[in-house]
């Protein structure tokens, strides 16, 4: 059996990205009903909000699912006493040290998988005692490693680095892309950019409707000085390449990013002065879907593939 | 019959990339005896030493083998004379117009390849005629796209875009790499980096070794201002970024690499103030091989892929 599978009990080795402004009840829900693994992205809610949304979850699906929680995060301790005290059974979490919470989640009972952009910190994770690890590419929407390592060069090498259980990430929209990470190594798949354009998505209408229109070369990694992220380029970026121009310090470029950027962009739909994080692949994005219909497009796809492949050498 | 194979009549569709101060008779010609294509880099030739290397690959294979040309040679008129005089069957252009030989060349009954890092380019490259299409990723050594697209997130955009053969590149330096590549829809692949650090690449003993002990995160692509390369952040490197402190025109970048530094760092191996080009996936190379084994060990891994592959859903 499927290594993801059977860790996470579910049907499809296919797991959701617990993205901020994005990734409410309603997409994890929807993603777990329909076999795969859905996360709610704690990154943007405040501790009472999280509970709300993994109380509306367990009251969606009796699947499995989980919570995504950036260990960044300044309520971190609130936040995790919430998820534990809920019984939430799986945690993925990224942006920190795995150190700090594994063992205490895995006390809980909970499964824990820590999203990684480097075999450096794939190792680090697994010797903290993840189940699992999210090994992510520079091509992905949102947060990203400093390395650039691409999806295509990673996932071998932390295959090659670790024993447990690997999820790729970066770069992945269809079920061709999926079965072509699984062949490099991968046991299942991390999307955010396809679930971001699906119906159940809690981004607004309009940020959805721009990631239809995104082509090649309209996103970037930007903000390397602060964190490395992934956006759009809009008026949001020309305004930071400005400031670029100027030499800035890091307090300056902090003080243009300003807060609640990302609200701004993907929840309230300031496509102009928001800041809108996608991955590259969103160019092979074309329609707003609802969850269930992107999983099994993802399966139909996959199998597909798996009947039409290159020959043998 | 794959369409790589055909075009080129060659057993493998596996093509061994043209590259500067790397790719001369010796090395093309034992790709092409292995049953692969060999490339001859022009780019780092003057006239009168292509005409050399061609009579000699001529001598040292009965199989075909071809020429890689960058358009922006200065000496082109002069190359493009040499190559059609001396009866070359397959050039790729790279770094150019594909519509200013494409022509000339097929009516010399010449194949013609393109190598391109976007849709875009992939499309005028069809129009203009070309037979195949080279798409390299991000992750690439060497000259690369502005738009920073990966071969994960290229391949299936240029693939759906194009209808000529596709031979992918960039992060791939083993048949499992290929294999996925290949799943994505790319007809065959072309290779840098394994190449660089075989027994018959015309590199440096010391830019091989330095090849060998190339970690993740320790190339990346700069002189975005000039044409953007991915390189070895070595010394060379360090002083770049010292001038990039300093917002530099780009006549000040120009004056900083000066000429031939490339030359002195991959040709000469002055792995200190040389330009040292290779490509993120050299993280997975630890030894210099006879071309030959190259060849034969990207086709057991891929073979070995194709009998081990992830489970249908």
């Amino acid at each position: 059996m499927n290594r993801i599978c059977a860790l996470f009990q579910i049907k499809y080795p296919i797991v959701q990205g617990g993205m901020v402004w994005n990734s409410g009840w309603r997409l994890a829900s929807a993603v777990s009903n329909a076999g795969g693994l859905g996360l709610i992205g704690a990154g943007s809610m405040y501790p009472e909000v999280l509970r709300t949304h993994i109380a509306r979850c367990q009251k969606a699906t009796e699947r499995p699912f989980g919570v995504n929680v950036p260990l960044l995060y300044p309520n971190i301790e609130e936040i995790m006493d919430i998820i534990i005290e809920m019984k939430v059974k799986i945690v993925f979490t990224s942006a920190g040290n795995p150190r700090l919470y594994t063992q205490r989640l895995k006390e809980a009972g909970i499964t824990v998988v820590h999203v990684v952009s480097s075999v450096a910190f794939a190792l680090k994770a697994e010797q903290a005692g993840v189940d699992a690890i999210v090994a992510e590419g520079f091509e992905a929407g949102g947060h990203n490693g400093r390395e650039e390592t691409t999806t295509l060069t990673l996932i071998p090498m932390v295959q090659q680095a670790i024993k447990c259980p690997l999820i790729a990430a970066g770069g992945i929209a269809t079920g061709t892309g999926m079965l072509a990470t699984m062949v490099l190594g991968a046991d299942g798949v991390q999307l955010g950019s396809r679930f971001v354009a699906s119906v159940e998505s809690s981004a607004h209408q309009l940020f959805k409707e721009k990631v239809l229109s995104v082509k090649e070369g309209d996103t970037t990694l930007t903000l390397k000085e602060l964190a490395p992220v992934r956006l759009i380029k809009n008026k949001f970026y020309q305004d930071l390449q400005e400031l670029y121009q100027q030499n800035p310090t890091k307090e300056e470029l902090q003080k243009l990013l300003g807060r609640a950027r990302a609200k701004r962009g993907m929840f309230e739909g300031d496509l102009v002065d928001g800041e809108l994080e996608i991955g590259q692949i969103a160019g092979l994005i074309s329609e707003v879907k609802p969850a269930a219909e992107i999983v099994s497009d993802l399966v139909r796809e996959y199998n597909h593939a798996m009947g039409h492949l290159p020959e043998g050498l």
